[in-house]
Order: structure tokens, then sequence, then C-alpha cells
């Protein structure tokens, strides 16, 4: 039987995609970049999913390069058949500006090569490190600097040193970010040299290193902040433990092929890839559609620290990495709490060969308390239900940094994405006799570090399927003030809902004070009831937009950053919004150029991108480790059904919850009884 | 041994109030309105918490009349000590324009003195309603339509009919909201006498009522919306059971007489009074203060319908009901899930007896996720704990709707308040046979069941004591790009952060642009890493302020709703956002009065005032009963500690945490073995 369009990435297909990139390439070492399933066109699948059309043919992208040559090459493999074996169907040469992301494989290698260097070497003797000090390089994206594309993929290595104390330094979670060095390592990605040194300022009013200063400074000793259990002074030992069961089982289905779920009326493919994680795909509820394809299409986290080289610190967190090629091992009773149903997933090592990224999803339930209740006052019957809900769960580690990332379903027919930023913050050395109190763009958390500002600005890319998958329309609706009117208003109370359509690719902005919301409506379901289209709202509200200047290259680059909406017409290759290539990207990809085409969207046609995010003013609360930002976005039917959908949510009983009581004090009792035997 | 000046209202000391009240009018028949602890100052206050003063004598104050006598009085009551009995120590004639809240005794008299009424009979009648139709009264406030005070206190009661069937009607949860009726009634307070009745306007364009077809006009059937769980068709059976339970016990204590709980290095006073419901004092962290009182001050719920008599709808759920007066009798495994402690409170019945408010806080535990996570890619090793959570919990039902309100204190010093909208919307009729398709101030949600726009603008007052009783500062902070310069911004991406003093008496917005923030900072208490004043910041995002004219009498009234903050100088009897007595007042009681002042605020002296809201344009969703609507208000520590607070937290372990992994498919199973075994 043909494979579900849907299905992520399977092993079989992995191998089936090298060997035909080694089989045209025969002779040559090929270094393979990333692979996943090159989706087939909606349409295709469309007719699929409703039974008028055949799967369509399994394919997938890969990208590569010959070992020691520049050019990145992108090849599309048909996939095997009954009829037909694995095969080539076409190349892209991406040439020497498009870059795909690094994993944790060019990670592990980068620092090899860093710490073999000379010049490194010469830096490290320059800062006089005491005995026994291990360096600990940290690579990162280069970033962008200039509009001239540079022509070769490079890396910008932070230096730290690991704690002088044997123990700490021997702990597998030694935290070196403590220990920032003065030197920053560029390295070319091709021929795997450091290119050059590039110093760091150390003053917070230095925007260019003060190289005569630099040259001869030595080691500053910064205290050590361990963030790891064994290495905290003390720990608590009053927090008694919280155990979370379902003796009866879970309330969720998973298909054999370890790819459907079924919940509480939803029922979704939990598609992956090694960029965006989990994919929603063909989200209906009670066999109505609603999204199409849900993702995290991209992510940018600009530096807000004017001084070189620090201007060019800007990561675009999936395309230059990946939320799936670097999700965590999830561990059961440590990343969630209860009855864990953990999924596999599969992407690509260098060689071509499949690497199980184990655990690389968790699902489970969870009380969410309420979900409505009423109490008939005059009764005092109280009628109240709790809200479950269904939790889809991936962690990336993006070197320093951490993000929890989850689809949330509910049983009132919402669904929430939700962001929970944590991990370490990207430090930077300061000089602990230079003046930093006025700093406004940073501050110091710890002698000799120093942690700038920055934001991180998400983007979903929102596919809808409004009650059917061909209709969907987008609106938007501020809710105004009508204005004192002798006629109409004529007691100035008055406000109401102002509907306004988008017909064109384009943008738009929130507004607090207009409450703006978007909407994804289906003219062609009017609600019995309201008589208004079925329809899902975006919940999300107004967060800081981009704040780089709109023609720094931060601002060139991140094209989805600098409105909270854009909406462009559906195409299967413009899936990330700030463009297929962000690493050392120079702009014009990604959704502003799409949305300046202000093509007409028709009724079907319409794709939802919807920016926020934080911008994180460092606290020293922030260190060692942070504890997590929570951002939850909303996508809530409106008019899509008649009546609250959580009406048959069983009633929250004891029988069923059986919750305990804690023992109230004497006194209380005492108080209590007195008063109502006394009567 | 003296009172503790935090112990809520106890029943000794309402008897107390009211036997000094009913010895000074002996022989007349009083009827008790309101009753609470009169706070002392906070010098005195603060002078006792510190040890250097004795604890403030308590006082009560209690508002009351003479039965069939109009004036309102409040008196002041300083209850018994070892040396003195409770004597009346002040009378304040509040005359007849300021009008204490209604209480359920209250409601549920109204409700038999209008079924009774002639008028209201001959109403009745004029509908023909069918045999065996019972009507259901739902008193109102009567709300505000002119400047010039009405002189006596009126309640406006909405007319329902209960289920024509028999078995829905006879339900104790029996929703008569699907079946409003076409006209109220104004009821006089003092005389206890229907005043007139209000005919409804039944199209969306009649803004003062057609009179001539409304006189004839007969009752129509509305199909009924039942949301008792025995009435539904059909409840969800496949949603399995979650249990949450703490073996070893729960992690809190509460003190001997109540009111004092201990959890996680907090420590804090659980107050209550019948119009705030819970008040947080003398919060602490690790015996540092944070803050001296929070509370819910406040509430507005006004309506954007325009049309008479909807254009004075507009509650004030605190000072016209009451948080804690209308507080849930909670129920074990109903309203929360785990161990769970509950707290009783007291207030009085109109007689000035006590009377207990059983269950009606609850506190328990919860986990909240991941508190912080981090794994060093290069060892693999992750380091997680949990986010713990404590709730204190109290529900009110304030008629057809119902708020949960929470205080939650967490492992990362953190405090939100969150507010959960549940309950029934309210509800007006409308005329089947209209079109009501263009409407913009309001959906239909069932045939003859129309739901207006409205918004729920909540108002916290904040009394800070950061790291100190009498030092803190208000400051808010913006983020702002830094304009491109070629000295200090030569690549055009810096930003940073702007701080402002709050020196007087004002208000302020937020603004998503500029990520705008209020912080409370003590700026002799210099973080020892930032070299910054010890702070907590207000996490709030911008919520759409009034849309009512600001000289509408909404906007009038609700002297807190036209801003994000409001900053006045510490007063005790400056408590309420919109005055003390907001039934029916006229304004120009409140903190738009008080900021106008423009006073200066010295450390320790500014009290912030925090609002925020939803503006709830209906859905059929929301019908019969709204899915819960969440908001979070967070209070964050920014330089208060030197590093994250929750450092010390446990690490997450399965050893501990207990969890269970759900079994994964047998081709899961068997792709996962072949690809590791085969290698």
């Amino acid at each position: 039987m043909a494979r579900h369009p849907f299905l992520s990435l399977q092993p079989d297909e992995i191998e089936q995609t090298s060997t035909a990139v080694r089989t045209k390439h025969a002779g040559k070492e090929i270094l393979f970049r990333s692979m996943g399933i090159k989706e087939p066109s909606r349409a295709a699948t469309v007719a699929f999913l409703q039974g008028t059309g055949a799967a369509p043919p399994r394919k997938t992208y890969v990208s590569y390069q010959i070992k020691g040559e520049p050019t990145v090459y992108e090849d599309l493999i048909s996939l095997s058949t009954s009829d037909s074996p694995a095969a080539i169907t076409s190349t892209r040469d991406l040439g020497t500006t498009n870059f795909p992301p690094a994993t944790n494989i060019d990670m592990h290698r980068l620092e090899d090569i860093v710490m073999r260097d000379a010049l490194v070497q010469a830096e490290i003797e320059r800062l006089q490190l005491p005995a026994g000090a291990v360096v600990q390089p940290e690579p990162w994206p280069y970033g962008t600097e200039s509009s001239t594309p540079a022509g070769r993929r490079q890396y910008q290595v932070w230096m730290f040193l690991k704690s002088l104390d044997a123990k700490a330094r021997e702990h597998p979670s030694s935290n070196h970010f403590a220990h920032p060095l003065d030197f920053s390592v560029v390295v070319d990605d091709l021929t795997m040299k450091v290119v050059r040194i590039d110093r760091l300022p150390m003053r917070p009013d230095e925007i260019y290193v003060d190289e005569a200063a630099a040259s001869t400074r030595t080691w500053q000793h910064n205290p050590d902040a361990e963030y790891a259990s064994e290495l905290q002074p003390k720990l608590r030992h009053d927090l008694k433990p919280i155990h979370i069961s379902q003796p009866e089982g879970v309330s969720f289905t998973v298909s054999d092929d370890n790819e459907v779920v079924e919940w509480q009326k939803w029922r979704f493919h939990l598609d992956f890839n090694w960029r965006e994680g989990v994919v929603l795909r063909d989200v209906t509820y009670e066999g109505r559609p609603t999204f199409y394809r849900l993702s995290l299409a991209e992510m940018t986290v600009p530096y807000g620290d004017p001084r070189v080289p620090y201007h060019r610190k800007s990561a675009y967190d999936l395309g230059e990495g990946g939320a799936g090629c670097t999700a965590n091992n999830l561990e059961l009773g440590c990343d969630c709490l209860g009855a864990i149903r953990y999924f596999d997933r599969w992407m690509n090592d260098h060689e071509g060969n499949p690497l199980a990224l184990k655990n690389a999803v968790c699902m489970h339930e969870v009380d969410n308390g309420i979900g409505w209740k009423h109490t008939n006052y005059r009764t005092g019957r109280a009628e109240v239900t709790r809200n479950r809900e269904l939790v889809i769960q991936t962690i990336m580690t993006i070197s320093n940094y951490e993000y929890i990332l989850q689809w949330v379903f509910d049983t009132a027919a919402n669904i929430h994405f939700e962001v929970r930023a944590t991990g370490i913050m990207s430090l930077v050395p300061a000089d602990q006799g230079a003046a930093h109190d006025g700093m406004n763009y940073g501050i110091m958390v710890s002698p000799g570090v120093m942690a700038p500002i920055h934001q991180h600005i998400f983007c979903l890319r929102i596919d809808p399927a409004i009650d059917g998958y061909d209709e969907s329309k987008i609106v938007y609706e501020d809710v105004k003030a009508m204005g004192w009117n002798a006629a109409t208003n004529p007691y100035g109370v008055a406000f109401g809902v102002e509907s306004h359509s988008i017909t064109q690719e384009s943008f738009l902005d929130l507004d607090a004070k207009l409450n703006r919301a978007v909407k994804m409506v289906n003219p062609n379901r009017l609600n019995a009831a309201s008589h208004k289209p079925a329809g899902y709202k975006i919940a999300v509200p107004p967060t800081q937009l981009q704040l780089a200047d709109p023609g720094s290259m931060h601002g060139v680059r991140a094209e989805f950053a600098d409105h909270h909406f854009y909406f462009t017409k559906h195409d299967e290759d413009e899936l990330f919004p700030a463009g297929e290539f962000p690493w050392q990207h120079t702009g014009g990809s990604g959704v502003r150029t799409w949305a300046s085409r202000k093509r007409d969207l028709k009724p079907g046609q319409g794709v939802v991108w919807c920016t926020f995010g934080f911008t994180h003013v460092p606290r020293p609360e922030d260190w060692p480790v942070m504890p997590v930002e929570v951002f939850r976005a909303g996508l809530k039917p409106v008019n899509f059904f008649d009546k609250n959908p959580a009406l048959d949510v069983p009633p929250s009983k004891q029988s069923i919850n059986k919750s305990v009581e804690v023992e109230r004090t004497q006194r209380e009792i005492a108080l209590r009884e007195k008063q109502c035997c006394g009567k």
C-alpha cells in the first residue's frame, strides 16, 4: 500500500535518498546535510484525503556537498514504488551563498578544529591561564554584517573557560558560561580552518575593540556559577512529590504506524521534520477539518548589543539549527509527569545514514483546572467540568538555550501553541573593573559576565482548512466604540465589531486598543445559531516586534519580524518566513518579499503567518539558568460550533477524581463546630 | 494576646459589632449590610510587623439601615480588649446616595417581591404563557443612566422562563437563560416595591422600545439549552480519570489560627473580606518583604448594547456584590484535583449574625511543567526541575456568571494572579423574526436569544514592600531602538532599556511597541551582581480599555478602566478604584479622582493600580455556559535575587515522580530494534 503523504520521514527513505545521491556521485565523498519529505501539492493531497485521488508519490529533498567543494546541491528524489526504484528527479545548484544549517555533528567537529588551531593557541597563551584551565569553544552561526554575500559559510566560535574547581569542571553539566574569554574564533566551514580571531570588547562603550589594550590583556578570574544539582551548596528538602496517574489508562490512541493521534474528537497526523520539529497535519474535530498544516516555522533571536562583533548576533534557531534535529531525548519522570507516550522520529547523519531521534516527541494528558462551571445560587447546585488537555511536546537545545515547544489540544476545541524559553542566556565577557551601571543594552549577572538584551521572535505558519479544505477566507476584526449619536447610541455606551476581509497578500499589525484579532472563516458554513461563518480565531496578544533598524542586516533578514501577521498565497515551496537558508543570508527571501507581490487570495489560498515573542531584558534571576518564560498563542473556534463543545464533558466528581482533603487546624474545627451547633 | 492585624474577620467580632449597633439603636430593627475589619494604618501595622510597636487595636466597620428608613450609616467599632468593651467610635451618615452592595439574601427576597407584584403579573398575563410555565426573575443592580443621583437604591430585574419540559424545569441547574422575556422590572430597595416595568427592545435597531408593539406582544417559544450533565443527550465516555496525589503529604503549612501560610520560602497572611475575597498580606520570601497588600480591588462589566434600558448595564461585581460574599462552597474533587486545603471565612447576615462561608477558599499545589532545563549537548546531560505552584483559589458566582480567582505562587519567586471567566453570559430576548445578521454589538446564540458584546475589566491593587516596607519606588521601563549612529550604533542593531520614575500621582498606559512594564523597586537594596535596585515587575500584556465614551455614565463611573495603570499615594481609605459604593454611583470617586491630585509620591508611599481585561465578543461556543477564558498577570522578581531563585529546586527524577510510559506500537518497536541492532 502506498504510504500516507503525512507519514514522517522513514529510515528506509533516508537510505534510498542517500543511495541515490551516492550512486550519482560514485567515487566521491558526500557530505549529507538536510533531508526531508518534499511535500506533495496541497491539491493532490486534499484529493487523496477526500478519497478522490491516489496517494501522491513520496519524494524527498536532500542538500549535500561533495567533500572539499564549496557548492551546495539540493536533489529531489522519487522514492521507490512497486513499479519503480528510487530516482533523482531534479537537482538544484545552490551555489556558494545558500548554506544549510549546522548539526550537533558540526558542533563537535568545530570544537576540535578550534582547539587545535595555532591562532587560538596563541590567544590562549596571551591570557596566561592558570594551571589546569580547560578552554571550551561554543560554536555559533556567523550571522550577517553586510549585504554582500560572504561567499563562504562561516562560524563564529565563542570561547569560555571551564571551572577551575576540579569537581565542577568534571561535572557533565559544568557551566563554562560563567567564564567567557575575550576573543572569538571565525572558522571557514569548507576548509575547516580558523580564518581569524575577533577580540571582544570588554567595556560597555567599546564599540570597536581597543586592539592595543586587548593584545596584552590577560585572563580575569570570574566566580563559578554552576546549575547542576550536585554542585549546589544546598537543595530544598521540603518539596513533597506530586504523583499524576491514569489508573484506567490514557484517553488517546495512536495508529499502528505511530503517526495518527485520536483524542476527544480530535484527530491529526503527528508529522515531524528536522527543521520545524512537530508539524500537525490534517487536524480534524469530529471529522470536520480545521487546519491543513500547523507548524512553528522560524524564530529569530537578535541581540541589542551594538559592539563589534556582537552586531552580527542574530540566530535563526530553526533554519540555522532545527527544532527537530536538536530535539532532546525526553526522559520519563523528568520532562512530563503522568502517563507519557514517547515517539521516535528520524533524520540523517552526514554520511546519509538514518539517525534515530529517540523520544524526540512526547504526548500526555494534563488536567488544566476547571473547564467550565456554573452555580445556580438559588439551589446551590454547581455544574463543573475539568479542562483536559493533550500536550504534544518537543524540547530543543540550541547551544546554550532551550525551547520547550508544545501543541496543546483541549476539550473545548481549542488548540494552543506554547513556548517555554529556558536554558542559559548568551553571555559575553566584561571588564570587572569597568563601570557598567549606566549601560542600557545589558546587565552584569556576575562579575565579568554581561547578559545583553535580546529578543525571541517566533513565527507560526497556519494553513487553514476551516470546515473544508478549499473554502477558508481570512478576516480581521476590530472592536470599536460606536461614537455618541442621538439616534443610534444616545447614551454613548455602545461598541461593536468591525470586520475586514484580507483579499490580497499583505501584512497586519495587532493593536490592543482595537482588540484586533485575525480569524479564518468558511463563508459556506454558516452557524445555525448566529448565522455567521464557521471560523477559528487566533488569540495572541500584541508583542514587541523587531527593534533593529529596518535597514540593518537584522531588519533586512528577519522578513517576518516586522509585523504581527503576514498573509500569503499557498505554495509548497514557501514554508519558511525568513527563507530556506537563513545562515548568513542577506535578505530578499521570505514573507515580506512574498507579501509584496500583493496577489489575490481566493478562498482556500491564504496562509497566515503569526509573529509573537518576548523582548528579554536580562535579570540576575535568569542566571546561570533561567526559569521558564511562558507564552501561549491560541486557536479558538468562533461560530464553528452551535454551542459550547465541552458541554458533554462529564461532570467533575470526587468519585472519579479521588482528591484528598488536607486536615484543618484544631482551632478552625472548633470554630466551625461552635458556630454550626450553637444555633 | 492581641489579635494580629491581618487576622480575617472572626465570628465573635461580627457579634460584637452588631451588638454595639443594636444597643445604640435599641428598639429599632436594624438591616445590617456590610461588615469588615477597618484596617489600621500602614505605619502602625508596619511597626508591629517590625517589632517596634504593639498590635494596633482591632476595629470593624459596618454599614446598616434602620429598617424602613432610606439613610445608610457606617459605624466604626473598637472591638473589645482586656481593658475595654466594644464601642462605636464614629458614625458616618452616607445619606441616600451611597448604596451598599446586594447579597444573595437580597436576591432571594427580590425574586419573591417581583413575582407577587401586580404590574409583573399583568405583564405575564400579556405574554399568554403556556400552561405550566414558570417565570424566573434575575435581579441585577440598576446601573446608572444620569449624572443626577437617583436618591434611591434600585434593582433592575431581568425576567426569564424556565423550561417547559418538566424534567429540565425541575432540575436544580435548569437554565432559564434560554428563555428571556421581553420586559424587566425596576424595584425600589427601600420600599421593596416594583416601581415600573421596562419593556425590552426585541429588534437590533430598536434603540427605544416600540411600546405599541410591545404592549400586545405575546410569548415566543425558544428552544431549551440545558447545561446540566443529566440533561445532556449524551456525555463523553472516553475521558479516562487523572489522579493527582501527594503520598508524602503537602509542602505547605498553615498556622493554628488558620491564617498564615508558609510554602517554599514564601510566607503570607491569607486575609479575606466580603468584598475583595482573598487579600494577601505581608507577603515575604525568605523573610524579605515583597508586598504589603495584594488584592483584586474592583471589576466592571460594561455592555456595548446601545438600546434602552441596556444602556445602564455595567456591573461592578465586587463593589455591588463581592468576591467574598459570593464565594462558592468549594467541593473536594470538583474544583481542584490533588491534596486540597479548604478554608472557611466569615461574613455577616442581615440580622448581624456570623455567617460561615464554608470552603470559601482552597489551596493546593500544582505541578506546572518544567521550571528550568538545560542540556549540555556535548555530554547529553540534562538538568531539569519542575515548576511547582501553590494555588489559592476562590470562585465567585455573581448571578449568571462565575469568576475563578487565583493567586499563584511558584518556586521561581513569581506571583501570578489568574482569572478564569466562566458561567452564563448575560442574555437578552430577541425577536426570532427580525434580521440580526448585520448587528455588530452582539450575536444570536440561539433562536430568540441574543448575547451582547461586553467587557470584563479588572483592577488589581498592589501595595508594594520591596525588600522593606517604606522604601519602594515606582518606575516604568521601555525598550527602544537606539537609532543608527556611526559612533555608538554603527550597524543599526542596538536597542536598550529606558527607565522613568513615577514621582507623582498619575496614570500610564501600556504599549506593546515599547514593551513597557511597570516595576516597583527599592533603591536602597542594590543587587550584588547587576548593581540595580531590587524590584518586582508587573508582567501584564496591554488589553483593551473601556470602550464606552469617556463622557458616558460608564466612562464617568469606571474611574480605573481608562488607563492600564494608576499610581496613588497610600491611604487606608482608598482601597476601591471605582469608589466605595459603586451601586448607582455617578462618578467622582476612585483612582482617576485621586490621581488628579498629582501629589508627590515619596519612597514607600506609592500604590499601583493595574487594569486589564477581556473584550468578550460572544460566540455560540460560549452558550449555554462558556468554556473558561484564562488571563494571567504576573509579579516577577527583577534584581531581587543574585541568581535564579529556583536553582535549589531538586532535580526532576523518575524515582520521585513515578511516571508511566505508555506502550509503543509494535511497528515502532520493530523499527527501533532493527535500526539499533542492525549496526
